[in-house]
């Protein structure tokens, strides 16, 4: 992981000192913390941030034992996307592309992983940084959080953003957003299927801990299956997308936690999936 | 129609006594009513229910007469999806595969059809269940009815029901209920586009039954071209779609019915159309 | 433009005396106002108002100074829909054929513009007047306006404008608008997605205004290559959707307005884009 910029943090979960890179990665057994720690840079997305989120995100990410990853961020902003000094035309084309590149890398990243994300807000994600949001599984964010693509404003339209946010949102949603540049409140963002919770701030960490524990308590091989198979039939038409999820499930059924998870249920226990995950809290 | 599990039913609305199989159908004129029927099972869907409730859908519907299927169920769960007895290692991978073959033809049949199909729910749609409620064309709820896609926490992802439900809700909506399991309540499936409508549940059969009115009193083809017409142009892209449904109003036109219902609306009368319609309460 | 049934007409923005044909324009530097002006027809969309309609957001559309369009309408309805009487069996398939084609024409070219077009909408937008609202990059509407498709109830179905109604909400949403023709609020408009915003009658001037003013204070070129990126990118799926828009992000870094907006920001100043807008309020 990225070296600079070390300082040390009390982690809020588990009350550990760490040296930390500009995120900060805090493995409990099954859940990863990543939080974006750059707060005087209202976190921008820089090519070094998003390389190390990548790095912090793929870090045994099929490890028997990770289960679930929490983004969150330090400070009063989640993201503000694109670092635009890195966007002049200093650094010419090609560094462009590359900025790009790698941003759609992450960001698709999240979708294709076999374990769930969520985003735990609080605060304001803007551009690449509210893509970031809607590209993650599950959103909770805090009632004063709010959700912009002002690229608009700055003579850059969010066009990348837009991928993510206009295949979360209604189109006019995602039209007005891009075109004006004007922020949505976490109740709109929730209404119109931005984020999936919006909760007061005292309890977000509890919130989005209950929704990871959940995750932890189910089987990590069938949930790979469900998050990539959810993906691959959305993409298709509905005939087609129902022959994959059909034969899916067959398979499903002939995974020992698929056969482990039907008799428990019918025998009234707990299921014992095969990589047991343990509590997020203790 | 399957002979098993018969009971005597006095019908809700018509106020006769049917011997009922697991299924029970239950024929106005205009509007056939199939009302789940195994409560003590949660009217889960098993192949037997569902080869049931394929027949209940196509007996005669072709008819003139029939304009309208309401489905509904008996007791507190509207249904709990698959039956999970069925789909145990004893059944094996080919009565796996018919099951849900089976279920996703009768999903698609619903869509597909040529009359409008209206979910009336009053308690529990989970799983197969809540894909039913999604797979309808209109979905009446009582507040008190909730829905959910838990296959996740006995190890069978809702692969097949996110098909229905990931095309019904916006994504993180669908992603939250596929990876957590939490059901919903009927507030926020109306928010989110799962249900049409939430009523109290001493209305729901005049909602539902005043929704049925009104399609009983457009004209049938009129409806089945729209319905189908429907379907087949949200599978496109924007450019063929209005190619397809220009074609279509221009062919509706050229329908009898078609052209009744422009000459009663500047004629300033009732349409009187090729398959009178008739009450369906009287 | 069309010449026929001219009358005199005060423009309630400019306090200018127009002679107008079935529609107004009233060109500000930067904002051009479209007002359906056939209210004794309910603002039906007859082919000539059609025509008109087309010709008035073509004109000089490509010229620096027009930055966005506002359609709206005099009288208590936005739009009916269709004249139906050029839709009679005497106006034959071809006459038909036409009338479709135009419309859809209308509604591409709409979303196809190179600025925003925003509907600002007092009153009743029934079939291809509710298309029309839906097909606009951004909808504003006072309280009391509703929003069907009721062509069902005079045995048309509404096929073109479901293409725009049916990307615009969800789908149970627009299945029962089309199934039961009818209206839905302009509240359960906004929370379904088919329009930005709901505002109080004495408002909607200003209000609408305001989003425009801020259309018009973004860079010209900037806008026009995210619109049109924007409807691209939506009909492909993820990846090549983020092949396209990521490509896009750097061919607008290398637009001049790209890099002065950036300048900008990091300097702290406003932006001097290439074609300076105008405000549209003095």
């Amino acid at each position: 992981m990225a070296s600079h910029q070390r300082e040390e943090l009390l982690c809020p979960i588990c009350q550990n000192i760490f040296e930390i890179p500009v995120t900060l990665t805090c493995d409990y057994i099954s859940t990863r913390r990543i939080i974006l720690n750059n707060p005087k840079k209202r976190n921008a997305l820089s090519l070094s941030m998003l390389d190390t989120l990548r790095e912090n995100i793929l870090t045994d990410v099929d490890g028997e034992d990770l289960r679930v990853i929490i983004i969150s961020a330090k400070g009063p902003v989640f993201s503000s996307g694109h670092d635009l000094k890195e966007l002049t035309s200093t650094q010419g084309r090609e560094y462009h592309t590359k900025v790009f590149q790698t941003c759609s890398e992450v960001m698709t990243l999240i979708q294709d992983l076999p374990i769930p994300v969520i985003a735990m807000v609080n605060g304001v994600a803007t551009a690449a940084g509210c893509q970031l949001v809607a590209s993650c599984d599950i959103a909770v964010a805090t009632e004063k959080s709010t959700f912009a693509t002002p690229g608009v404003n700055v003579g850059l339209f969010c066009s990348t953003p837009a991928v993510a946010v206009g295949r979360a949102v209604p189109r006019k949603v995602a039209m007005e957003m891009l075109l004006t540049g004007s922020p949505i409140s976490a109740h709109d963002a929730l209404l119109h299927g931005l984020i999936s919770k919006v909760v007061p701030e005292e309890r977000l960490e509890e919130k989005t801990l209950a929704i990871a524990q959940r995750v932890c308590q189910s089987s990590r091989p069938v949930v790979a299956l469900g998050k990539a198979t959810f993906q691959r039939q959305m993409a298709q038409g509905r005939d087609a997308a129902y022959a994959t999820a059909s034969k899916v499930m067959v398979d499903n059924l002939a995974l020992r936690d698929g056969q482990e998870g039907i008799q428990a249920f019918l025998e009234k226990r707990k299921p014992v999936w095969s990589h047991k995950p343990e509590k997020v809290h203790d």
